[in-house]
């Protein structure tokens, strides 16, 4: 179909349910009362067919049900994922109308309850994520309809077992502590910029062909071009213990954040694009991605030489670009990766100006362009991928502009399935979550100031060694 | 959908063509002579659509086309699938109106003739199950239309060939000795449960994830989760040599049976749980598999501690289950099959109150819980499988059992794919049908009592040694 | 479908556009001036939907646009096949009014530009097999459409690029040496018989079951079992370096040539049977393939002992086949070929009359029947396979054909990747065609007669030693 047209077209559609919730929210704000709120569920997060950022402009609160993995799969990704999604729509605190109580599915085929102690870790990774609701669906297992298998607190036989002893655990510490961590502020330095424009965009002129994508949850294809590197992208950062926000094509708050990763920006305003110029010029890090910049809001490809109005901050030109059939390793091996030294899927022809090549292709004929090019610009800094590299090469490239932003501590040299976010109370005190997403024991060092394990109600000095139980979790507040 | 609606529309589809067919029968009956019979011709058995069990109520014979692989596939297991499915639908003889010639198939891409020998065995494979007649689809391959590659007796140039030449040994050896295998009768001691309404109940509430089943023969998709564990049973008595009947949710002739198998059982009626906690007290050995009585007549799911009604006899109770994404081994490895220790797909959350552990799993969090079980009740034993166990696991469990019911003998130490089968003539004598499954010679000892081998007239000894040709049968009748 | 009725809606199908053209051209033919003339474009060869053949009785030229694979997958084979098909459909010249100019595709997912050098590589290419036009799709890329990834000469920036140079330097020569390129004929002496019938039968009637087939470029599903035969004997000639033309089931010029090659010829008339032959008896080397004479021009099965009216000059009958579900050796492995020493798909019980048995089946069953036969008749010999051969067998077979016939030289000798071509210009003088399909320099001594190196105006002694920069071509026209 049209690729122009077609963008028109879920710009149509995205603003049809718009409208509609709009002129809902408007009736509801007419006659509800002050003590009440307006929240609107969302099943998931990145709905290419919702504008989730235009609908929570309106409402007082985003939902967000969020569904995941449990079991080995368990991790918290999704829930942070979704989490700092919802926190980004209307900064501030989201409401998590729905999450899985036992296993979830339409159908008996895909029964996964979690198992011991992930329930809780679960509910302390939305709550660290800055929720200020978790809510599960539902109360009881459902006898008839599609949803028999969509199992809930209690089982088939309406008895409290196992999943009910988890809840009431939550729900006993939730009424002791729960005071202490609601309205949880984020500081966080790192965004990440998300256009259902590009995404759309590249639905239809698509990178890839079929490249292994980060499926962070069940009911998601990973088929989509524009996820998979958000995801990938999160994922890094995930895996690194860097917490992130989400910033949006209208270009607000920008310049809160030391670094904006821009992942494929294909769809892009020429004001979007002058948005992210003044961002690097006033001192930003830009992460940038190939493709940005390529077709105006129209998908029209712009008749310039690329990437267009980015080609002064990003230090190149390209005006051809290639698909790759096989991994191509960089020459050099220069970050260091091993048999993980390999880009895939898509190739620009890039020729620096005034950029440095961070790596290049190692190959007879893709050897003369650059693959990663860095280049000052003002009092900022364009890191630019012309090819999908491997997650480990994205770590490594991260970690180096982290570096330099002095974004990288104690956080970074936690074990790996060791997880921790941050946040801050309404008085302002810093508060410390640490979760166990293994079945094995952990042992850590406790880096910043004297707090209160505010579970336990003990209290954890600095460098103390704390020593953690499969699936456990840990919130610490600073005195 | 709606999973009570659907069942329910199954059953309104299995109706019609049952009226149908019923109101049919009544018109013939009115008219056709006494040494008439009606037969009704089924394109194959277990149909999710037909209710083979209520049609065969007012029809003399079923009909039942059984096409099944040749060559290096050929085993005969369809034949004796088809064939006891069929014999059990209204106990007595059936026929086998449509069996391959040749190759066979709706177009030129599957054409697998038989091997030398391997028409004339799988003849007497339909017959030693107790088919009365076998007639072959068709006479003459056909020029035209799209059966053009369904091959006949006669290629198409009409001329007698190989095919044709093997026809008429088996038509001269039927001329000489037919008599003596009509109207064959079975004492099988071994029945499994075939449930129409578990079919369809499991097909919308699958319990497996793509799990490899066994496809016994062409045209069959292998992809029905119930089938699955049907085909599964009978492939492991096959290869055990043990024969079965099939019995039907009506109850009727549980009585007649040392053992019953039950595959999940997903859909059962109170009445029909009743009858098999009667079974069980009265001393019957069920083997009983995951899932059974979970769900009424509607679909719903019980609200009771599950299994139910099925409880008491089982000796445990479990409210939660999963789905297991990878093979997990067995504690232990308890039957001794080394990397065949392994079980799959589904695990109930089984905690024994009377029941022996047989089995448990080798895993962090399910090894709390028991994967098999065996609990005396009454006079009668439930042996339960609470996940799906390797082909090899279920022999040994399946021949602890038949031993313990001196169900085992010689014919379970014969070679792999030399077959055996038993009937009883209208006499009352014992007839033995020897297969040889293979294109390599055999050898065995004969340990029943002295007898006729009919096709060639000579005497068998009890304990005599026997050499066997490939693919060719010995028929023994006792005197 | 009923496969008579289903071949004869194909050719009522191909008949409507055929006799749409014809009118079109009628028109045309009464305005156009005497200095133009018609040609059709056809998106591609071997159309099972158009009768490509029909139409160029009326038209000037056939037009075939010839979209190829270029980067690491350029080897020159289907500009040589689709030329061959395009150069027989009215013997002469063809136009190519549309290829590759850069990376092609209707989305941004398979963007694969041509190396350096590839372009004018593919160009000559084309001339060498007869083109008298090169014209690319398109000229400059497009903002817009559908199209927006069919990149053009131009890329969106239209700015003169690497494409514009490589274009511009092919427009040079051509204006320098074009001349001496058009109009070209070719003294083929191997040809292959294309029947879009027996495409259409077996389509439906298919002898293989997802037989890895030799795709020859983009846009092609390679699942069709009769141009999978094609593929492979055309893909065997070319890495033989043998030129081929096609004939076609009218019978002309089939005089023409030493060997005729006939894929499976499902549908044949007795008329087309008899003049095959003719050609033998007359002594033409015939390679026929299984399936040939089976069914008459209706689809209907010939009633008569196959291979029908071949078996005189076959030398052999078969009235039965066999899918072959597995790779079966040749017994011995008589063409010396190793781990490719297998035959696969299909196999026909063929017993030998007069015919030689090249190779059989190394099989218990199979073992008794003739795999690959020859037999004289005549003057003339064919040689028969009666089962799908692996392509290394093909070529060996092939080459001991062509052997006899005195085809084999020093062309068969060159580099794996280094190609000829050979034609003659318009005062008859033979013009050679080298092209280096590979990143490698090559070295080879020239064999014919001295003659000039046309794009560099140099002379080239017979047995000079010539060396070649990777994707480089040399044309030498003898004096």
């Amino acid at each position: 179909m049209h690729p122009n047209y077609r963008l028109e077209w879920s710009r149509f559609q995205e603003n049809m349910t718009t409208e509609f919730l709009e002129r809902q929210a408007d009736l509801v704000k007419k006659y509800k009362g002050a003590h009440q709120f307006i929240m609107h569920d969302h099943p998931g997060a990145f709905r290419n067919d919702i504008d989730e950022r235009a609908i929570a402009q309106f409402i007082d609160y985003p939902g967000m049900n969020i569904y995941h993995y449990d079991q080995d799969k368990s991790d918290g990704l999704r829930i942070s994922l979704f989490g700092s999604f919802a926190r980004s729509l209307k900064p501030g605190n989201y409401l998590v109308p729905e999450t899985n109580a036992a296993s979830i599915g339409w159908n008996s085929a895909d029964q996964l309850p979690p198992y011991d102690g992930q329930l809780r870790l679960n509910f302390y990774s939305h709550i660290g994520s800055g929720a200020n609701l978790i809510s599960y669906w539902h109360w009881h297992s459902l006898h008839t309809g599609i949803e028999q298998y969509w199992r809930g607190i209690l089982p088939h036989d309406l008895k409290p077992g196992r999943i009910y002893n988890e809840v009431s655990r939550i729900g006993n510490e939730r009424a002791r502590v729960g005071k202490e961590l609601v309205n949880l502020t984020k500081r966080n330095k790192v965004a990440i910029l998300y256009s259902i424009d590009s995404q759309n965009g590249l639905i239809q002129q698509r990178f890839d062909n079929n490249m292994e994508g980060f499926v962070n949850g069940p009911y998601e294809s990973g088929n989509d071009s524009y996820l998979k590197i958000i995801n990938r992208f999160y994922k890094a950062l995930y895996d690194l213990n860097i917490e992130a926000d989400f910033v949006f094509p209208d270009g607000k708050n920008f310049e809160k954040y030391d670094m904006i990763i821009v992942p494929p920006l294909y769809i892009a305003s020429d004001k979007l694009l002058q948005q992210l110029n003044q961002y690097v010029l006033n001192g930003g890090h830009l992460i940038l991605n190939f493709k940005s910049g390529f077709a105006d809001e129209n998908s029209k490809i712009r008749d310039q030489v690329m990437p267009g109005a980015l080609s002064e901050i990003c230090g190149f030109t390209y005006n051809e670009f290639s698909s790759l059939r096989d991994r191509i390793p960089l020459k050099g091996d220069p970050f260091q990766v091993g048999d993980k030294n390999f880009v895939e899927q898509w190739a620009e022809f890039i020729v620096p100006t005034t950029a440095k090549t961070l790596a290049a292709y190692d190959h007879p004929f893709f050897g003369k362009y650059a693959a990663i090019t860095r280049n000052e610009a003002g009092k900022g800094v364009v890191t630019y991928f012309g090819t999908v590299v491997s997650l480990e090469i994205l770590k490594k490239v991260l970690r180096n502009s982290l570096d330099e932003l002095k974004l990288i501590g104690a956080d970074q040299n936690l074990p790996e399935k060791l997880k921790v976010k941050h946040a801050f109370d309404a008085s302002g005190k810093a508060v410390h979550f640490y979760y166990n997403f293994s079945d094995n024991i952990m042992e850590f060092k406790y880096p910043y100031k004297t707090g209160k394990s505010i579970i336990d109600n003990t209290m954890v000095e600095k460098n103390g060694l704390i020593q953690f139980d499969p699936w456990d979790v840990m919130i610490i507040k600073e005195e």
